[in-house]
């Protein structure tokens, strides 16, 4: 078994940004800002904005976290992003998901102004990417892509299985590595809850992607010799040796992986650390279009 | 061999959307108005256009053209789009493609109002398809659909094969058909160029949807029995026998299947004549979204 390391590669990533952010800094060009707006009281969401505005620092960009009660209306928050989209200071932002529930998510991403949609959320830029016109591609799938390439691995004419539909991670990869780019020009098949002979499709698979949220779903016996497999799964387990009580694990029951000829994804240190260097890249991106 | 009658749905949406005419002119609203934008004198496209206007005809819709010679400027064109864009008469419109080479397709079609976008084919349109939102879905992809499920066809589970990446074509049906949707649902693989083992992928499949073009390239030996398959080809070929001098034909090998036991387009009939009445329901979709 041979380990794709996120971990690794996401540091790399976040170097570069530094050392860009740096040279714009020497150029007296403007320094690139992340805003995140929080809804509710999420545990997890804050955890995410967390290490999203602790990245930020880490790189040199500025940040800004805009907090609201999760009594918030529709309508105030639409007047909120508003006022983002305005704000020449924020170069990007992102709506950290999920919302309360009396809020139109769909209404509010659309809100997002499509220069500043560094999640790639907005229909405007979610169609660009299916369209393949250059844009901002969401930071879990940009991940993938970006492992793919600094791995040097050849996917062209390959058989690729996306298990799992979502338009954060499934979707968008079907989509981005069955394209006519030299990263992608793979034969890609979507799978989900309703498709049958999943083991079949596995077996026949040169690439899987796995983003279903079943720990230890994906077992050796399923994947032929020389695989990749990326584990975009994350699931939280109990764990009673670990202080937190749990342990986060992906769809892949990495041990039994072990003595296999394949190439894996750990789930933490795979796809998960790709993530936020993707994010940042986009706000570079985005206030690099600017200049 | 069962034929899928894509002409005779065809005339049964014809004749539903006359229907929802009438009965808006009785009820003294508004009457549909297709718009259509052609540039320079392509036979072809010529063609296309002057079926969209007999079509509109045929159910009571008003229509216009409006033809530009070829040497329109890039900005010509965006005002005239933006004059239509303002047009209140006007409830949807297309830009009849291809257009000259000087003119930036992506930035033509990004002009069009989404609200008159009745070819789906602004990035804000694609990518609310794309996410499963409602919007205008482009009229070869919605006739595929329209047959699947006027024939009722029940794909969930199924292994669907699309052929082609088009952006008109295999990208939107590939991610229509795995969408969760009561007449989708199946697990679609996107076969292109690059793919390998077309004829495994072929052999495997339940339903094939062909868009790539060559004529009678989808030979009997290639499907299992029960299939279904789509043939989305048109090409010319020389026909000493027709007055024309050509016939059409599909990607499918037609005659090799008859005596197999498949469902099929034919070509012409199948899924041509659906295009045309995709259109106009969309159309009368913009025009009752603003009652």
């Amino acid at each position: 078994m041979k380990i794709i390391d996120g971990k690794k590669i996401s540091n790399e990533v976040l170097d570069e940004i530094k050392n860009h952010v740096e040279s714009r800094v020497n150029n007296r060009k403007k320094v690139p800002h992340l805003a995140a707006i929080l809804v509710g009281d999420d545990g997890p969401s804050q955890t995410y904005v967390n290490s999203k505005i602790r990245a930020c620092e880490r790189v040199g960009f500025n940040s800004s976290l805009f907090k609201f009660n999760d009594n918030i209306t529709e309508d105030e928050l639409l007047n909120e992003i508003t006022k983002i989209n305005e704000n020449k200071e924020i170069d990007g932002f992102i709506v950290q998901l999920p919302l309360p529930s009396n809020i139109d998510q769909e209404k509010i991403l659309t809100q997002v102004s499509p220069e500043k949609d560094v999640d790639g959320f907005n229909p405007f830029n979610y169609g660009k990417m299916t369209l393949g016109i250059d844009t901002f591609i969401p930071a879990t799938p940009a991940g993938i892509v970006e492992l793919i390439k600094r791995y040097k691995i050849d996917l062209s004419g390959k058989q690729c299985l996306v298990i799992g539909r979502s338009q954060i991670v499934g979707r968008p990869i079907s989509i981005l590595l069955s394209q006519n780019q030299s990263f992608a020009n793979a034969t890609v098949t979507v799978a989900h809850s309703r498709s049958k002979e999943l083991e079949k499709l596995c077996i026949n698979s040169d690439l899987i992607i796995s983003a279903i949220g079943i720990p230890k779903f994906l077992k050796s016996k399923m994947v032929s010799d020389n695989s990749i497999i990326i584990d975009v799964g994350i699931s939280r387990v109990v764990d009673e040796t670990s202080s937190k009580g749990y342990k986060i694990v992906g769809d892949v029951d990495f041990e039994d992986f072990s003595q296999r000829d394949v190439m894996i994804t750990p789930v933490p240190g795979g796809v998960g650390p790709m993530t936020i260097s993707m994010l940042l890249k986009n706000t570079l991106k985005a206030c690099e279009l600017k200049d």
